[in-house]
């Protein structure tokens, strides 16, 4: 069994808007067991709109088709499903009736162009749409000697494709030979191919489920792909990975899912009832953008988001004699920083992340530390220095989750 | 004349990739007039292929393929194209000298699989690709009693494909009937309709160069869409257009293209060589981050990024008189705040952005205003109260253009 998508709209044939309904569903008939061979997008066109659709109810079990739904000229979906099962269009009462009630609940006459709306073609079956004026259309195709094509047309609004598909077209669908399911389990503080090291034969082509690496700024995803007979069958597998990653990287698992280090971070700052404020110089904000994100407790009082020249500078009151000998960049310099932003804000924790230079090298040829990060508590402050290159966005996104992720160890 | 662009990869139709290419490609199809009719993407499938790229090059005068030049057995682009002009694959001796290279230059050698990305369609053309190892493929499809079909085949990431495609694909490309050019003039402080009305008959249907309202978190952006018979003429078209919406816009027009509020903002200081602070309270930095995105020349000092629990406490020192006379949420603790972080950083200019509260209404049902933005400069303190509604993450936004804006206009 196989499916193919079909977009519809000059808007995505022209470059004007990009289709993501059709990436959606891909991964929506995946988790069922069905492959999708094809995706394809076309323009406002009668002929290659028909051209297409003929193809595509030959060759594939599931067609599944997002926009063209609408009242316009334009809207070409419903009289080209016609036009394929050689039927007319004909009015459907009860669609024309809950149109005009939405209309009227918005305080509005139904325009005489949206009757469009409820007529289908003959033979199919109209899917409600409880969010937009739009129904859906679900038809069977007749294929000689095989079994019929199943077509649903959907709207191309993804708020009201998402909700059709799951509530009425996923019922309708068989099941494909084997289920999909996905997770995902979050590590920071290992690179990329230590943690290949450690997880070993996890990651073996073939091996299922399936274990894949990503790294987005640090954080290291292994996305775990289990292929079953059902999504019990699916999830026992899953776990049972789930429980191997965390053996063979242990300490470096800190969330799944969609988890930050925030998450985890904020977590446990509601559990012991603590406040926490940052200090960042040339980050533009990342530790504040970040905890801000997940303050709903408003446990993350606030921060000084400092540029370089900034740091010198009075809010966090360095001695001058402490630049003088150590410079802005330095261990001294970063404690004295995440000690006093604590202070300054009255706060449980606080945590600093410095500006980084250009990388130099001492004599040996061994890099000098450029960025120093601190966390600091009632008890301890700790500092570390790092060694950062490459792309600063993703270097400024990596010292903040590493002071993080110093937090989430050593003091939570 | 009409083109089609095919996405080849099974990473595409499962959905675990987006593609974004085929958008990139109609919007540069559509700027020398060729319109595109379909975008299609396809598993890496022999039988699927072979019969996308057959029905492609009958129907459609140009072919943009992307994907499927990589040295393993998935990769099927290079012997489909053979299979379609009814060839073999030979060997390009320059091409294979070339990644040969390629891999001694990354002290590695040239694993023996890579010796398929050498190979060519017998009557076809290598590309060349400076930056990876895939070379493309420009080959003409032979079509009974018309003109062939030009088919190019393009690696499948991203900036080594955009670069093949301006450098060497889009010089060989036929000119289409009309060129399409566009152009964005940004606005902001009025609202879509008031700046419908003021636009008047240039946002008519059909009226050449076309203007287009969107509107993203406040800023109204005026796409204009100049079709003509060259580049030249179209642009002629869109300064004029252009001309018009400052008239009929002004004081609301800032910047046109990518501009933002703060890419003026920051031209003035550097042309003014004066430096800036900001605070905001319960926005997780929107300010900050905004002005830390220009601030190549470090005149942006930096800010405090507060909750609203942190604005009351130490680091602004609001006094507490004035928090009890008259709330942290005033127009008196806005102008205090403003001109305290314009001292506390030594700055000339100073931003405040204060938290905002659920919408309230006084006796008469007049809304109160929730939210205050004030600037502060050496001569004048500005404040300006504000009713936010709506999605707090666009009203933290809206709030602070609207005193960046308020700036502008006021203190550069």
């Amino acid at each position: 069994m196989h499916a193919e998508i079909i977009a519809i709209g000059s808007e995505l044939t022209t470059g004007a808007k990009l289709d993501t309904n059709s990436q959606w569903l891909s991964l929506e008939l995946a988790e069922i067991g069905i492959p999708v061979r094809f995706h394809s997008t076309v323009a406002d066109d009668h002929a290659a709109m028909l051209e297409l659709f003929r193809g595509a109810a030959d060759r594939s079990d599931i067609v599944l088709i997002t926009g063209g739904l609408g009242p316009t000229l334009d809207d070409l979906t419903r009289q080209l499903l016609a036009d394929l099962l050689g039927t007319e269009l004909v009015l459907h009462e009860p669609s024309l009736a809950y149109i005009k009630e939405l209309f009227e609940k918005r305080g509005r006459y139904m325009p005489e162009r949206n009757v469009i709306q409820a007529k289908f073609p003959e033979g199919s079956e109209p899917i409600e749409n409880p969010v937009g004026t739009a129904p859906g259309i679900w038809l069977e195709y007749p294929r000689e000697g095989r079994e019929p094509s199943r077509v649903a047309a959907m709207p191309g609004v993804p708020s009201e494709m998402r909700r059709m598909y799951a509530n009425q077209v996923l019922p309708r669908l068989p099941q494909g030979d084997k289920v999909i399911m996905k997770a995902r389990v979050n590590c920071f503080g290992i690179g990329e191919s230590a943690a290949e090291e450690k997880l070993g034969d996890l990651t073996a082509r073939g091996r299922e489920p399936e274990v894949g690496i990503t790294v987005h700024e640090a954080t290291i995803t292994l996305r775990i792909t289990a292929h079953g007979n059902s999504r019990e069958e699916c999830q026992v597998a899953i776990d049972e990975t789930k429980e191997l990653i965390r053996e063979r990287m242990e300490g470096f698992v800190f969330g799944e899912e969609d988890e930050g280090l925030e998450h985890i971070l904020m977590r446990s700052l509601v559990a012991q009832e603590k406040t926490i404020a940052v200090a960042e110089c040339g980050s533009g904000g990342v530790l504040a953008r970040s905890l801000s994100s997940v303050n709903e407790n408003d446990l993350f009082r606030g921060g000084l988001v400092l540029s370089e020249s900034g740091m010198a500078s009075d809010p966090l009151s360095i001695p001058a004699e402490l630049i003088d000998e150590h410079g802005v960049i330095s261990r001294a310099a970063a404690k004295f920083a995440a000690e006093q932003i604590r202070e300054l804000f009255h706060v449980d924790y606080a945590l600093f992340v410095s500006a980084f230079r250009p990388l130099d090298h001492d004599e040996e040829g061994k890099p000098i530390p450029n960025a120093y990060v601190a966390a600091a508590s009632d008890e301890h402050t700790y500092v570390q220095d790092h060694v950062l290159v490459g792309d600063p966005q993703i270097a400024r996104s990596r010292a903040a989750k590493t002071i993080m992720d110093l937090m989430r160890r050593k003091l939570l």
